[in-house]
Order: C-alpha cells, then structure tokens, then sequence
C-alpha cells in the first residue's frame, strides 16, 4: 500500500505495578500512544499529500512526521546513548526546525522541495527512532529527571506537531481547485446557536503562570508562577458564531475602516479580506472549505481561521473587546478541563451545548481564542538552558496570546495555563473569538 | 532669503491677570510658542531640505509644518468657525496623515513628490492658519471645554511633530554621501562615564495611568489609571551608554544568534545590522552621523538609534532585560520631571552626572527608553470619539512602549504617564536602553 | 510499484504498406513512440519527484505528463470526437499552460500545490486519452490535413516537454541537499579538448525560415522563408568547453564590469553568480551537479547552463561575440542533422570528437546554442488562426534564440531553422555558448 | 530670484573666418548655445521641483543639471588640463550616472536624497566648469581630434539630458495631485486629423547606418554602416492619432488578451493599465496631463507615452506591426530632416499637416517611433575604448529601438541613423506609433 505509514506495535512491556504502590507512569505506553497518534493522523495520506508545501508557514507532513523524530534523536538519543547509530547522517540538518544552538538548517521556505527522502523512507527513519527510544525507555527507573524532561518535552512537542500536521493540511488542500477532502465528518448532534450572556469577574489580584512540581510538565514560557491585578471584567459565555460573524460581515464589517486597527486594515486590504479563511461564496450564500471538503456553514458553529485583526474589529463592533490572557486564565482555572479536542475526531469545531451555565462554555477545545495579550516573558522567566531553551523565549515578540486548544489538541496536551502564540495576521490556524467587557 | 519661515509676530494680546485671582491659561502666548517652535526648526534649512523624503516612514520637514497647520484648520477652525476660507481647497487630502474619518489622503510614501505647494506657500499657509486661530484663541474665555481639548490636543501634536522633525531631517542628511550638519553642536561639560548601579523596587500593587483633571491634558492612551501588580524589580541607575554598547559589539553581539530574539536576528541578517543606525566604522573606530555631521562616539554619553530588537539583545546578554511600562512608570511617578529636553538645544543624548543617586537618573530627556510592553490598551480604555479617536488606538498592535522623552522631546511635552511607541525594528527614532532585573 | 507509469502497449496496427506504394505514415506508430518516450522518462521517478515544484519557471513532471495529454485531448479530442468524455471535467483548467483563448488557467507557480490527482490518477488520464487518440489515428486516411497538422503539433509540443521534464527535474533534484541522482550515467569515450579554429563564411545574401511544404511540420515562428544580408563571418569551430570556461572565472570573468551587459552585471550581482547554474566548490575544485549526482568537471566537454548574460561576458573577453540566428542558420542549413541527441541518453553534452573539420562542431545537440538575435517575428510571419496561434507568437519579446538542440532534444524534432527562445537570464536550461567573430 | 539659474554670457570670442577659406566650426558658440539650452528648461523651476525625483528611471533636474557638467569636467578637463580644480571633490562620484570605468558612484535610486548641493551650488558648478571649458575651447585650433570627438559628444549628451529634462519633470509633476503645470501652451494652428495611407518600398537590399567621415559626429551605436535586406513592406502616411487610440481602447484594446505580448499582457494587468500613461478619466471623457497641467485629448494629435507592449497591441488590432530600425532607416534616409523639434517649444506632438504626401510624415519630431527591432550591435560594431565606451554598448539586450526623435529633441541632435532605445514597458518618455505592414 504505498504511502501509508506502518502501524508502530507496542514495543515495551508496561511495567506492572506491584501491588499497593502508586502505579509508576507508563512511558512505554505514552510514548507509544503519543507516537502512533502522528501516524494516524496521515493514513489516509498518499505520498504526494505528505511532500508539498503551500506556503512558507506552513511544512509539508512528511517534514513534520519526520522532525518530530528528530527531536527524539537530537535531544535524547544523541546525548544519552553512546555509538547511537544515526538513521542518515543528513537529517540532523534537514529536519532542524529552527534550533540554532544545534547546527545549520535547511531553509524553512525550502522544505517543500525534498522529494527524497521519500515518505517510506521517513516511515523507516521513525521506526529506527522508535526502535532505539524503546531501550531508552525501558531503563525509565533509572534515568535522571533532565532526561525524563527531554522525553516529556518530545512528547508535547510532537503533539503540538499533531495539531500543525492538519492545520498545514487543511491549507494544502484548499489550494487545489479539486477541493479535495481529508476525511469524511462523523455526524454530530446540531445544537441551534445558544443566546450569549456575559459571566462577570469582580476586580482582585490573582495568581496566574504555574511552578512546575516534580515530575509535572509545563513549557516555560508558563512559569513563574507570579501575581497580576485584573480590574473587573466580563466574559462571553461561549465563543462568537458564524451566524454572528455572518451579520458583522453584512454590517460592512470588512469595508469599515473605523473598525479596524491601522495595520490591520492595510493588510486586508492588501490581501483583499472579505471574510474568514477558507470561505468562499461561490453563490448567494458562504461556504467554507474544511477537512471535508467545501461544506455549507453551520451559524452555530464557532467561526473560526480570522485573524487578531479580524477578532479585535469584531469585538470592537460588538462594543466589546478581546480578553487579557489574564482574565481568561483566572476564567479557565476553575472550569472543567473539558471540550471538543483531537480525541473526539470531530475535525471542526461544533455549536455550544444549550442551557445555562454559571461558567463560560467551551473555553476548551474547539478553537484557540485570541486574546489581547502580546506574547511576553512573565516576570522573572528564564528559558531553559541549552538548545531546548529556544524552544519559546526567542518568539516574545509581535505574537499575540492565545488560550484554550483547538479541536485538533490532545486533551493531555491543553491546560489552564498553556499559551500558544500567532502573529496577528495569521490566519490558517484554529483561531476563534471569545468577547470580553469591562 | 529663501526658505526661511517668517517669525510669528506676538498676535493676540496675552489677557492681563486681575489681582487677586488665578491667571487665566494664556492660551495665545502658549499656541504662539508653540507654533513658533515649529518655524525656529526649519530656519536654518533650504526648501530642497525641507521637500525631500529619505523613506515611507519619514515625511518631508515641510510636510510637518503644514500637517500640524491642517490639524488646526481641520479640527479646530472647520469645525467652529462658520465660513472660515480655508487657505487652498486641496490640502485637506494632501496634508491628512492618517485620519480615514476625514476623508480622502495623500499616501505616506509619495508626500516626497509634493515640489508644489513651495516652502513659501507653506509658510502663507500657516499664517493662514495662525491668524484665523488667533480670533479663535481671543476668546477662550467663552469657549466650551471640547474646543480647548482640542486646541491643547493640538499643541501636543504639534510639540510631538517637531521631534519628528528632528527625526526626520537626521535622516536625510544621514542618506547624503556629503553629510552635511544641521548645526553646529553647544559646547557641553564632557561628563566620564559614571559605573550603574541598581534601584529596588519591592513587590506590591501600583496604580498607573492617569485619569484627567478638567484642564489637565492628557493622550487618550494614558487612560484610565487602574491598578497593576509588579513583582519585586530593580532599575538601572542611569541608561546604557556607548562604551558599555561598543563592548556589547567587540563581544560579538551581532553575530551571537542565541542573544536575540528570532525576528529580531532574522531582521539584523537582512538589513545588515552591524552597529545601531548611524554609526559607521571608516578606520579603526566607530563614528556616527549626528545633527551636526559625522562625530566621534562620547563613550560616557547614552547609546541610542537601536531597535527593540537591539535592546532586548544587548539586556540578554547583561542578563537583564528591558523594564516593563509599569515597572517605569512606577518608578518615574516620584521622579522630578527634570532632564535634557528640546529646550536645552543640546540635539544629542549627554552621559549621566556623577555621583550618588537614589533614584534613576536620565529617566527623562536624553533618550526614549524602550519597555518590554507591547502597546495596547489599559483596561476600560476608550478612544475620543470622531477624528481625533484615530489618534492612538488604531495602533495598538506590533509596537513597543518607550517611555520618558528624548532631547528633542519639549518639558511641556512630557510627564510619567506618557507612552510612546515604535515597531520593534524601528532605529531612526531617538530610542535607547535602560535595563532592569528581578 | 508506487508511481511507476504503465507502459503504453501497441494500440493500433501500423497500417500495412501495400506493394509497389509510398507507404502511408505510420501515424499509431509515431504517436505510440512520442507518449511512451515521456512515460519512460519518468519511470524511476517516485511520486513525491513527479509532485514538486521547485520555482515559478519549472513545472512538476506530473504536470508535463498530464498537459501534454490536455493537449491531444483540447485541440484534437475536444474539437473532434463529437461526444467525446473527458476524463476529469476539471483537468481543463488545471492542465492548461497559457492558452488564454481556451479558458481559465491555473495559476503557473500554483502547479505545485496539486497533490491530487496523483501520479497514478494521471497515468490513468494518459490512458484515456491514448484509447481516444488511438480511435483517431486508425482514420488517419480520411483526416483533414489541419487535424493532421495539430496532432503533429501535438507530438512536437510532447517533444518539447520531454526535454522540460529532464530540465525540471535536475532543478528539483539540485535544489536537495541530498544531492540525488536521477540516473547514473552511460560510460563514454572521454576526449580530450580540441583546438578551437574557426569556419569562415563570406558577406552574402541567403535565405533563412522555411516554408512547410505539404505534410511537412514546422513552428509557425520558423516561417516564412525570407532573405538575409550577412556580412562576412566566422564561427568557432566547436562549443566553448568547461576548461575554457574555467580560465574565464580564473581570469576574473565574474568580477569584471565592464565585460558585461549593465543589465546583466545587475542581475549577475544580485544572484551572487560566481559560475555557472548548479556549480559548486566545495574544496579546491569547482564540481558540478548533474542528472547523476554531484560529478567532477570535464574540462573538454561543454560549458552549460549559462545565461545569456554569461555568454555574452565570456565572448567579449575572448574578443569574439555570439552569432546571429541568420549566421548560425546559414551555416548549420549545409550540415548533417547529426549529434548527441536525446535518442542517445547520455544525460549530458559530450567533448567535441578530435581532427580536422571544415564544418563546424556539435552544431546540433550537446546545448542549445545562444544567437545575439532577439526572438521577433520573421517579416511575414502570421500566427496560427484559434489558440494554437498562442504557441509561439505572443512570446516574441525580451527573449533570446538558441540554436541546435540538446542532448535532451530528441533527434526527430530539431533542424536547421528550429528557433528555441529563452530570456536573457535563464540558466536552468541545457544552453552553452558558440563563439562568432567578424 | 531663487532657483533660477544665471544665463551664461557669451564666453569666447567667435573665431573671425579668414576671407577665402572655409570658416571654422565655432566651437564656442556651439559649446554655449547647447549649455544655455539645460539653464533655459529650467528657469522656471523653484529648486523643489529641481531636486525631487519621482521614480528610479527618472532623475532630479538638478542632477541632470550637474551630471552634463560632470561629464566635461571629467572626460574633458580632467583629462587635458593639468591641475584643473575640481569645484568640489566629491562630485565626481555624486554625478556619475554609470561609468564603471570612472569609480564610484552614487545609486541612482537615492538621486532624490541629495538636498545638498543646493540648485544654487551646482549653478555656481556649471559655471565653474563653463569658465574651464572656455580655456580649452578657445584652443580647439590646436586640440586633437580625440579631444574634439569628446567635448561634441559632451555636447550630444547634454542635448539627450535636455530631452530627459522634460520627460522627468513631466512624471514628477504628474505625480502632484495639484497637478501643475510647468509652462502654458504656444497656441498652434489645429489640424483635422488627416486619412491614414501607405507608403510602399519593394523589397531590395539597404545599408543602413553610418561610418563617420572625419568631422562628422555619430554615437558609436550607428556605425558601421552595413547591408540588410528588405522584404517588400509598406509604412503608415503618418503617426497613429489619439482618436484612433480612442477607438482601440474602446473597442476593448486593454482587455482583449489575444492582442498582448504575454509578458505585455502581465505588465498591463500588474500596473492596471487602461490607457497611455497621463491620461485620466475624471468624467465621461478622457483628458491627459501636459507639460501645461490637464488637458482635453486632441483627436487629430499623435498618441504618446505608450509603452512597446501597448504599440505592438495596437498594430495587431490593426492588422498591422511596427517597422524594422532597417524598414525606418531606409525610408527616413530619404526625406528632409524637418519636424515638430525642441526648438519650437510646442512642448507636445502636433498633428499631421493635411494634403497629398509621398512619403510618411513626422518620421522627424513629435515623438519617438518604436520599431520592433530589438537593440543590438551592428555586425562589426566596437564600442569606444575607455569609459565612454560604456556610453551605449552595455545596454544592447532587453531593449527596443526608437527612431525619429520628439518634440523635446533638439533639431541638431536628430538624424536618420539615430538610435533610440527603451525598455519595452517603459511609458515615460515621449514615445509613439507608426504602422507598417508588409
């Protein structure tokens, strides 16, 4: 069958837990279950799907099946196994994302014209990895907490690649005039859109950012732990939908100058915006293009792929604005860490549940919201040392912050303090609007 | 003598104080003061000097002296004065900066091509301008409170145009091989460099920002005061001087990528940045192009025409890092408002007094210090409405926050509350660098 | 065998020839020969190698493979089978070069954002489009001579895409830093370099173009016929080879101006040329990449994938210049159509055979040979009626003509006034240089 | 008076012509009339309108002002006068427009950067070298002929910057939204546009261009003189009309691809073009800009600032093509050098006289004629040795000839051998068409 990827058999026995112990963790299984889950996801895939690239931003499957390997090798294997035998002694330059404490790399914009090595080939790299990361992980009991880390970090990585893997994609298909689809939608129960109401916050000095305790993971840009102020403030009790992105874009929404920040308006009008990516009226009414293919719009859906520009004229027409990150974490930290994620398979975000609800709806899951907070260091931020520490510090600038996971994150990779960060014109990620209000 | 702008005769009458009683503001001394600042730039210049463009981001000198004129003929005399003659129908468009409520404008990059209206015509016009608000200003005793807001609005405007001027003029001579001196430098007190020391500040709740008193004016973005929570920091004792910068390149700054932030190196690489804008290196030792032609490099005297970019690397590697606005603006509150302004005609940054300091020196004057902060809005921000709400926040977005004013910056111009703002890469604004740490 | 392209078998019967006849052309034969040519060009290839696009001027071998059956199936298929199924509705536009007259096109630097239809779905459209032509061809007999005409045209156009693929490819392959070969190379009798003498030819008037007699095919941009004055000239008697080229860059050919063209000096600065397309030197010699990998330089072969620019550069510094398409004409139209053609598969230009000649060298194959001569219509010259007349007229502007073929040209399609066309910059073609002189 | 530009007095003395021998060529008088004409274009001028440039093709007037001085004082007094004082040291490579040859120079983008030296400062320059000139000129009895050859090209170039004088300012003033006007019109006697006939010539062999007789000046690009055969053709009684113009923009000339070159085709699209550059439709009709600000569009006049993409389009709707440089040569040698030149001051082209004419009209004059013959040398052509040897040859590719001069060329700089050439988008310059067909 070519260009499916082969199925990774469980490779490790999990370690049984004796009897009346806290049961040690399952690395074996995790790192196995992490793994398999980028393998899936292109399946489907034929070599030619995995090899292209549609722009400078986004990566071609192939590369991300294969840097996520690399980062294994890079970090772990290479540092801890003496006369590790490397796949190919090129990778180590093609497949660098952008490490430069690990040596040169190949040109980002330049990642699409590698048709060797072929798909099959980066099956077999990724086998070998696994192979030898196997033997690392069976001697778990005995490795020192840095390298537990690295092999943590890899996992998220590689997670976060999980998400990139179909937001790159989605983009790639929805250049080709054919329209193609990635996978058919499961059938979903269609909940009419929910009114809006506002859950209010009164002003106090809160606590956001986490401290690491042993064995827990957080990226870094997540600690310290340290105090803000958030004077007093709403939020909407679930995400703006199509319906009502609809009527902002009947309201002149993209013709209104006022609206709209400065630069913001000069790049839609540059790239001629007229409405979120992915949409297309090809007649009375929008469509979208999804991981399905080209579909009508669901008005209770979230909408989704705008820009911060988009989100900030939005809200400003809705006489709102967007939340500070930490108005949405001192939201988020007493709400279920529940939602619409990758597990689920549903490839697009779906309508909020009906009902009332003291807490806001969908902050997980479904889609990123944007929100008004450049990305910074939070006081007394250090990156970690070495090549990973260029993992999130060396982008604290012109991003901004977004909160919350899409439906194409893992449930185990989302919490109330992780932060993703966009540029603000960006638009091909799982980017929605959530409204906040003094 | 072509060229020259006409001095502004006293033209109103300052209103004599009865005994006993608060002075009125003297609001046609203050607007003749101001105005006059404007032509007292220029007077040295030819007309060539005054109509050439050396990039989009900066505007012809005569440019800037009719801009600030349409200001007032815009917001103050269309709005109030029925019948008012405007002084030629076509400069509403052409002399727009930025104001899409307005209307129509001239594009930023093209106000080079403007040889017609002369530097002549520009002076007509602004005694034009200065003559029909003279009737305006006679009788302010009468006028509603949103008039004069818009009157002093327009004098800050004007004071922020005339460091622009600067800006902008250092600029184009910088692009002529002949580089030519604006003028002559004042003799100084050559200062040696005085060793930093550092200011602590403990954690604890500040309120920032201002909200204004009647009379009082302030930029729309400075508002509303609200509380913040700064962690323990400590300040620099006086800004980054050349000396410490030049060790900062010796060192290898601008070749050691793991100093920079991504962009930030990625724009260095492209634009070739070996040393901060101006400098030039054409034997053994850095010069750099000022006001009064190329000059050697005062050691002792504040580094500055570097970027975000810069200062965020050369804090790297101090191990320390740019302070936030509210970490300044805290410490500033209790600061005099005291430094080397546009008054003192110095046209350039002057090293630090020696001695013991409690407090920052050069927190004001010299140069504008970049914060760590991007540029948005405070909580419960809320932009004037009409026009002049194009002032500020539309650009909220991509931009860094400076904060204390440079020596081309006017006393009457500045204050603790006053926010600044660039693009990260921007170099030919008068920007240096104070540090701070936990 | 993923990617692997079907063999077409024998689908009509060569007619037979009856006793005592001019045999009838064996159109099914001719047909069958020119599309199976294509297919084996590709047959090593992956699907990923026939999917990318590594720039705007190349064109992904998938993309070859399909346009050309577009061609049959738009110009021969569509215009006359009444009924005719098209094999994907869409392919109409997706496959179409630059035929304005036909329709929407899909954008040229888009083509490599097509991972569907993959390699497969194409070798199935060939298919299609093979039994369809194959109904066709077996009327030959009763077929108008325009229809003949355009499937001859057709064949020709294949021909030319079959270079373009080995063209294509080798830009895609050199651009990995893996290096890969397409195919290893045939060994071959290494020469040594041959003197360079030169062919003289006297000041007269001839005829160059030609006329297409019945059943003949020419491009219309070889016609008509006309006369020509030229002055006296010589011509070298072989191509300029890699070691003359070799002491070209040692005697300083890059970074000299003033043996360039001011146009291409800019050009040659700008791309930082330092030798030919796709030379480098890793060590103390200069290699180059080839359709077999990274190869050492045979000094007597010839030099290629040089610009315009670089052979005008190079014939100034020998005193010499490149000849006219008149003079090249003349003096090719009294020599053998023989050379290293693409029949030979030798995947690359040979050294010139050793001895005494009085006509010269590898006029036709080995490289295309750059004229001086602008690429402009012969007086006279009427482009084709309906979009076919968009094949060649609509390019005649900013491009130079080259003579003789390559060694990726096959034998069948070139002759004396074939005029090949590319502009003055382009390097990624098999193009070497002539050498003339008064 | 500022920015005018003092007229230079009669310098030298004319030599007195001895009775009975043939008067000597006065060198002075000559040398002063082409200088006086530069001073005389730009009396009117402030020194804003002298010192801005619009694009990068164009220049300042004032540094055409000082580059035709640059040009004496570097190939003429330099060279001959032993210790000659430069007027400013650095001129030499601030007014060297591309002589590699000569060393340094200042990119011709930042022309428009220089607002120092004023136009004041290169009057004073002119003069300084005008005086020098003077020293040399009174001596030509004794110069050598070499010396001479330079100081009439000198001359010759200087009457090519007259021309661009007024091409460039024309673009910058076009530029203003004021649209301005630089001088009024003459009022000339309008003409009925007249029918369009052909003028046949029979197919024969022709010399064209020159070999210059002692004495006699050419610019290098006219010579040798050689032969070319002529295929029978015939040309147009007259330039294409603005009326005709009219009916090929109606009749969807700008929307019509099939009427394009390809790469005319993308170059209309890009830059939108939908008329001559100048003309503008602010409401049902269309007007242009003039050297006297906006004016209705004359019928009967000829169309100008047309690019060679729009001329070539325009014939081909007419059935027709543009001549050959041989086709244009052979017919002009035969007809009066007479025209609509500078000398008249028209400052635009004027329609044909009516009446019967055997042989075209306005091949002299109104405007520039594109032919479709690309720039290149003449077989046996050899560029000066030296730097004036980059005056023509390096820019031989990628370019089209002109024939015929304008309304802004001087009568003595004009003849039939002239060689014009522009880039075939270039719309700028007083460039228009005549028809041939075969």
């Amino acid at each position: 069958m070519p260009g499916k990827l082969a199925q990774l058999k469980p490779a490790c026995t999990s370690p049984a837990a004796p009897a009346n112990t806290t049961p040690a963790p399952d690395w074996c299984g995790r790192y196995r279950e992490v793994r398999q889950a980028s393998v899936a996801l292109a399946e489907d895939l034929t070599p030619e799907d995995c090899a292209l690239q549609s722009m400078p931003d986004a990566s071609p499957i192939k590369w991300h099946l294969a840097h996520t390997s690399w980062f294994f090798e890079t970090f772990v294997l290479e540092q801890t196994q003496p006369g590790y035998r490397h796949f190919h002694p090129q990778y180590r330059v093609l497949f660098n994302s952008y490490y430069v404490a690990v040596g040169e790399r190949h040109p980002r914009p330049e990642r699409g014209l590698i048709s060797r090595p072929s798909l099959d080939d980066i099956q077999r790299y990724r086998v070998h990895v696994d192979l030898a990361m196997q033997r690392v992980l069976q001697k778990t009991a005995s490795l020192d907490p840095a390298l537990l880390g690295l092999i943590t970090l890899g996992l998220h990585h590689e997670q976060q690649h999980q998400e990139l893997m179909l937001t790159d994609l989605k983009h790639l298909l929805s250049r080709n005039p054919l329209k193609p689809a990635y996978r058919p939608l499961h059938p979903t129960v269609g909940h009419a859109a929910t009114a809006l109401s506002w859950i209010h916050y009164p002003a106090r000095e809160h606590h956001i950012g986490v401290n690491a305790a042993p064995g827990e993971f957080i990226f870094d840009n997540e600690s310290p732990r340290h105090r803000v102020f958030n004077e007093g403030y709403a939020l909407a009790s679930r995400l703006v939908t199509n319906g009502e992105y609809l009527a902002f874009i009947a309201d002149g929404g993209y013709t209104r100058a006022e609206l709209w920040l400065s630069e913001g308006w000069d790049v839609a009008q540059a790239q001629r915006w007229q409405a979120p990516l992915y949409w297309e009226k090809p007649g009375a009414d929008w469509q979208h293009f999804t991981l399905a293919g080209m579909q009508d719009i669901d008005p209770a859906a979230p909408v989704y792929h705008v820009s911060y520009f988009e989100a900030d004229a939005y809200a400003r027409r809705a006489q709102a604005r967007l939340p500070s990150e930490a108005e949405w974490e001192a939201a988020a930290a007493h709400c279920p860490l529940d939602g619409n994620f990758a597990e689920y398979n549903n490839l697009r975000a779906l309508a909020a549940t009906p009902g009332a609800h003291h807490t806001p709806q969908q902050l997980y899951g479904d889609v990123w919201e944007w929100t008004q907070s450049a990305y910074a260091p939070y006081p007394g931020y250090r990156a970690a040392p070495g090549a990973v520490g260029e993992y999130n510090g060396k982008f604290m600038v012109n991003q901004y912050v977004l909160r919350g996971g899409s439906f194409a994150t893992p449930r185990s990779h989302i919490r109330a303090s992780y932060r993703n960060f966009f540029p603000a014109a960006a638009r091909w990620r799982f980017s929605g609007i959530r409204l906040a209000r003094p």
